[in-house]
C-alpha cells in the first residue's frame, strides 16, 4: 500500500520479513503516527498478534505464518526430533494469541503441511521460510484479483461507502473491500469515499488513513449518518469485507453491517460484500451457526484511555453482526462476483 | 427529574429562577460532574444558551422566558417607553443565541404578548415573571401528559430503544421520549432501556445519566448496534424525540433516527415519536421541506478536545435526518397518540 511519509511515497505490506525480523505496521499507533514495530524472534511476534499491533484476520495469518519460520531459525541444533517438539511449542503459542481469528489456524496448518514433508532441520527451515512468503504473497494475490473483479462494479463519479477496515491494513496488501476502489481510482475513475467511523473501535479511521495516503477522496461519517446519505441520493454501492460467510450466503461482519445492508435495501443501493474464499465457513450452515462474540464494555466506555460514558453505567458490546443474504446482492471472491445462492457453485470442481 | 447527589436523592428541573438568578444544570459538564449554572442576568443567561450549557428546544425557549423575565427587572427606571426600547434590545439578544431553535422564537413571542398588554413598568415586570414562570410549568405539564398517554404503550417487562437525549435534561422535566418511560418504571413495570449513544455528540450519555438516577435499568451501545439487538428480538419498542414534524407526519429528529426506523419496521417493531404539539410545523408540508443543518466537522474529529481522526481528513455532519412517516406507528403527544396522517385532526376544534 501507498504511504506517504513526510513528502515521500513509500510502497509498504502490513507485514514482512527482513533478515529473520517480522516487520509489522503498528496499527495500534495509526491513524495518529506511522510507525514501524520490529519482532526479534517469533515470541515478540506472537506477543504483537496478542497485542493487537497487527489486527484483520489475513494479517494476523500472515504474521503468524512469519512466525512459525522465525521459530524454525531460532533453532540452532540439528536433531529433527527435538526440531519437531520445539515447533510445537512455538506453534501452540502462536495459535494461543487470538482464540477466534480463524485465519490463524488456517495459516499455522498450511506451516504445518511443509514442516511435515522435511527431511532435516535445515531443509524444514528453507521450507517454512518459502512457505511464510508464499502464504503472504498468494494473501496479496487474492485481494489484487478481488480488487479487478470488483473494479468493474465502480462507474465514474461513484459514491461508495464502506464500514470499518476491510482494508490493505486487515490484510496483507490491497485490502478486500478496499481494493476494488484502489484499482478503480488507479483507473482514473472519479470516485468518492463514505468512511463510516464504526464505533466503537473506530476502525473507519484505519480506511481513512489508507485512502488519504492514496489520494481517494473521501468523508468520514459518523455510523448513524449512513441512512441519510443513501435516503439523499449521495451513495451509489456499498462495500465491506467479511468475517465469516455461512454456506447460504449470510455473513458475519462488524457490527453496524446489518444496519447498512438493511438501508442500502430499502434505498435500491447495491450492497455487495468481498472477501476470499477462505473466508467462506460451510460448517455454517447459516447465520445462526455464527456465534457472535461480545467483546468488553470498555469498548464503549473508553476513548483514548479517558472515560466517556457516565460513571458505573452499564454497555453491551457486539463485535459483530449476521446479514441474512437476502440484502446481499453479490459477493466479490478471488474467483469473480457470486450472488450468495452460488457460493456452492465456487467450490464445486467442474 | 430525580438526581442522586452522594446519597441524597433531590429534585430539579432543567431551568428554573431564583430571586432574579437563573438556574441551568449545566449539560457541559454532564455526564462526568453535575453543576448548577447560576447566570445573574439575561445576558449571562443568553450566553449561557449560546454556549449550550443548556440544550433541547423546549428547555431553551423555557431559558429565554427566564432571560426575558431578567431583562425586565434590570430596568431601574419607570418609563414604559424607554423600557419597551430596553425589552427589545434583550429579545434580540437572546434570540440570536441559537438561529435555528424554533421554541426559541416561540418562547420569546409568547413574553411579547404579556409584555404588550401592561400599562406600566411594574405591571410589565409582574406579567413577564408570572409569563415565565407559567412558560415552564406548562411545558413540564405537556411532558407529564406525554408521559401518562406513552406509558400505556410499554409492557412488563419491555426493552425499549431510545435515540439520542429526548430527556428531562432537554425539556424543563420529564422529558418528551423518556416521559412514558419514567411513568412506566413509577408503575413498577420492569423495564430495560437500550441507549444509542448518538454519535457525533454522544447525547446517549445524558439519557443513561437520566436513566441512572431514576434507578432504570439501562444499557448504552454502538448506534451500530440497534439493528443487532432489534434482530435478536432484544427489543420491543422504540420511542424517540422529534425536532420537528411536518403536515404530513415525517419527522425531523437527531441523526440516525431515520436508521433506526427502518431497522424498526424490518423487524416488526413499533416506532413512536415524542413530541408536544408546539413541535408540528404546518408550514412543512412535508419532510422534504425540513432544511437539515450540517453541523461543524469538528464534532466527528473531537472527542473530549483531542483528534480521533486521522489529521487533514475531511468529515461531514449532518445533525438531523428525516424518518418518512410511513416507519412511524404513532407520535405521542400531551393530547394523545395519533397515527402520522391524523395530525391535522389533533389542530382541528371540535
Amino acid at each position: 500500500m501507498r504511504v506517504k511519509i513526510r513528502d515521500k511515497i513509500k510502497n509498504y505490506r502490513t507485514v514482512w520479513i527482513e533478515k529473520g525480523v517480522v516487520k509489522l505496521i503498528n496499527q495500534l499507533k495509526l491513524p495518529h503516527k506511522f510507525e514501524i514495530h520490529s519482532c526479534k524472534n517469533h515470541r515478540e511476534t506472537a506477543k504483537a498478534i496478542r497485542n493487537m499491533i497487527v489486527r484483520g484476520a489475513p494479517a494476523i495469518g500472515a504474521t503468524a505464518a512469519y512466525g512459525i519460520s522465525q521459530a524454525a531459525f531460532e533453532f540452532k541444533a540439528n536433531n529433527l526430533k527435538k526440531f519437531r517438539v520445539h515447533m510445537k511449542k512455538a506453534e501452540s503459542l502462536l495459535a494461543k494469541t487470538r482464540p477466534t481469528a480463524y485465519n490463524l489456524f488456517h495459516a499455522i496448518d498450511f506451516m504445518k503441511i511443509f514442516l511435515r514433508e522435511a527431511n532435516s532441520v535445515e531443509e524444514a527451515k528453507q521450507m517454512v521460510f518459502f512457505a511464510s512468503n508464499r502464504y503472504a504473497s498468494e494473501s496479496v494475490e487474492k485481494c489484487r484479483k478481488i480488487g479487478l473483479f470488483g473494479e468493474k462494479l465502480i462507474k465514474n463519479n461513484y459514491k461508495i461507502l464502506t464500514h470499518c477496515n476491510a482494508g490493505a491494513l486487515g490484510c496483507v496488501d490491497y485490502g478486500t473491500a478496499l481494493s476494488p476502489i484502489r484499482f478503480a481510482h488507479y483507473n482514473k475513475k472519479n470516485i468518492h469515499v463514505f468512511v463510516d467511523e464504526t464505533r466503537p473501535r473506530l476502525q473507519g479511521y484505519l480506511t481513512a488513513w489508507e485512502l488519504q495516503n492514496e489520494d481517494i477522496k473521501f468523508s468520514i461519517i459518523a455510523d448513524n449518518a449512513a441512512g441519510y446519505f443513501m435516503q439523499n441520493g449521495e451513495i451509489d454501492l456499498v462495500i465491506v469485507g467479511a468475517d465469516r460467510i455461512a454456506k447460504n450466503g449470510d455473513v458475519a461482519n462488524k457490527i453496524g453491517t446489518y444496519e447498512k445492508a438493511v438501508l442500502a435495501r430499502e434505498n435500491g443501493i447495491p450492497f455487495y460484500v468481498a472477501a476470499p474464499l477462505t473466508t467462506f465457513d460451510f460448517n455454517c450452515k447459516n447465520g445462526k451457526d455464527i456465534v457472535i462474540e461480545e467483546r468488553s464494555e470498555n469498548e464503549i466506555h473508553f476513548i483514548l484511555g479517558k472515560r466517556i460514558t457516565p460513571k458505573n453505567s452499564k454497555a453491551r458490546n457486539p463485535a459483530f453482526d449476521v446479514t441474512p443474504s437476502k440484502y446481499i446482492r453479490g459477493i466479490i471472491t478471488e474467483r469473480g462476483i457470486v450472488k450468495p445462492r452460488e457460493i456452492v457453485d465456487l467450490f464445486t470442481i467442474k
